[in-house]
């Protein structure tokens, strides 16, 4: 089942930068592994924001949060859920 | 994988009382399927609206989408379906 | 560039059977043009709505807009459009 | 009486994780408790989110208030309580 | 249990005088019987507006929402229901 | 003339325990006198909420400022005042 | 008391011109008795619409409720009513 | 004084296409016309809206209202008005 | 021309009462300045909040943001304007 | 293409006033290039605010992106990018 996720980032201006940016790192890191596992799909950039919106497909909601929760920047991120449903053109 | 589901219903209040009438009798009876086969779980009105609020399971949202749109009412609903994880206590 | 366009359905319920089969005929026929020629690559029905979620590819807004002006359906379509950016991820 | 009680969880990302399990256990404990009295029913994590969506049961809202306000983690919640009425279908 | 209710009359304004006249007029009759019998404990007029805002009371939800679906003018109210609980110094 | 005011509270979960209290115990003690003097007249504690919905009495929106604005959480509280038309049923 | 109130005008685009211009004239007569008593004191235009924001007072909601009801173009005004209180720096 | 103003399109989808076209080129006439005035200064549409979005120039917001007032299609128009200040940068 | 502006007022609560009453004092006296230049006409507190409602004139609204960025309190102000038309019972 | 840009700043009110002009420079400076290069076309202040509206021009979303995340103030920028369509009559 695919699903449309969006995520506003909060992590706070004044991180220290090394902070930041071990925490980028290890993003990328396990995103790249969610790829792999095809549970990540696709990944825009929500244009001048540090948010994102993702394709992502897992069996079912419960899968997908635990994906979700398992990225390093977890806590800083608003994240809201969309279920996508096939549409007829595409079955 | 379990939905919640929220239906505002816009039956307009002028249309006959007969036609009315027939359309809620079959949505009885089709929601009478649906919890047969276990889509439907539980149903509650929204207290002072004709709108309902409901459980469903279904494998996944394509899946949910027919049940919903096979509803006689369906035309006159107004649907927004939200996703469901297995909370850590329940699982 | 990729763009997310969201697209509610407002056809009248009580619009004749037939010309609703017309359009929606139409709406198919157009979809795949659409498709052949890169502009419509996914497309899902938002669970539960008549509406549709479609990712589109077009050199710019203004190509995107007479695609979809292009829809049979379009007049009765509350369209919202919005644009994708590429993930660092993804470059 | 039912209710749907929807909880956006706002612990802040940096505190100690110490203090963090400490709630958290405390707050399972907790709702071990509630389930055994009937108050909690059912409890589904919002996916992608540390809030929850819970079915309670209570004879008003004052007595579900108390029960809310038990939880350790209340200071944190920001809760909204929506009242369910026995749909006709479930009379 | 109180509830607060707020009522939005959707009237159409080119209703014919006589049809509105009647329909207001057993409205204020049901709404004697459900202050003499405890449901309906203070009524206010949204200033400007046809729409209202009630103090009830009820046993549960349910009790309720059949103490709104009985008011003749109903099916043209957009209702929303408020629970309330008692407050600490006023138990 | 009547009001319903609505107030959302603010104070941060990590304020002192002590300093908490003594606020909570000044509130009490203000609103005591509120009622006293016929300004305050009903108040309900929105379930799961520190937040509260009052009916106030006073003769315009300037006494009624001075009534809220004397409450001593009143710097951490985050209020909407609603006018109330006293309706014809109730004339 | 002062008031802000401010209405939206909903009259259908294809209200037969006559019928129109009949109701506008009565409004703008109805508007200069407000002036007169001094319950209107001022009146804009919202730029680009047909709504307006005024500027009233009245001893409370309630009369001003009846003075607002008394505008013949009433029945298609959608509005919204704010209380007033006077600033500190204009008592 | 800049205005950005916003307008969506409301005409019915069903009126007569000979109307729907009178209409629009009546509006691009007056349009010509509000350009070479000055007061229109750009006009971008929505993608996959009928709606636009316009940058004005005028003395004040009640000559904008006016010109704004005198489009054909101006009753079929939900329309808001933003003001603009000029930015230091282009002071 | 006429603005219709409010702003709501974020001073911190905990923020020291000798800096708070000195800025307060401040802003009292820039207003009576803005007062004597004809730029602030009218100033309401909204009941129950720190934020007011102010009638501005201004010859645009690059002046108007000059006059409300020279208030002393305006860092902690979250302010937004409305651009006025003359109403055509005012002309 | 072209996007409208809207942009709220959330600088602390007690940030450092030095550090606070430092940024601005900055920020003016990396304007200045990005009107030289054609990215940035014109800039409104939204009056009372320190927020900015503005129109860009860039081949795609992501062009956009990296000019606007390259403005030194960009990490405390909430910004919202708009996409726009050539309008019929400017083509």
């Amino acid at each position: 089942m695919e699903f449309l996720v969006r995520a506003d980032n909060n992590l706070p201006p004044d991180m220290p930068e090394q902070r930041r940016n071990e925490l980028r790192a290890a993003e990328r890191e396990r995103a790249v592994r969610l790829r792999e596992d095809g549970t990540l799909k696709r990944l825009w950039r929500v244009p001048g924001r540090t948010g994102w919106i993702g394709l992502f497909e897992a069996p079912d909601a419960t899968v997908l949060h635990d994906a979700l929760a398992s990225l390093p920047l977890w806590p800083w991120l608003d994240v809201t859920v969309e279920p996508l449903a096939t549409h007829p053109q595409e079955r």
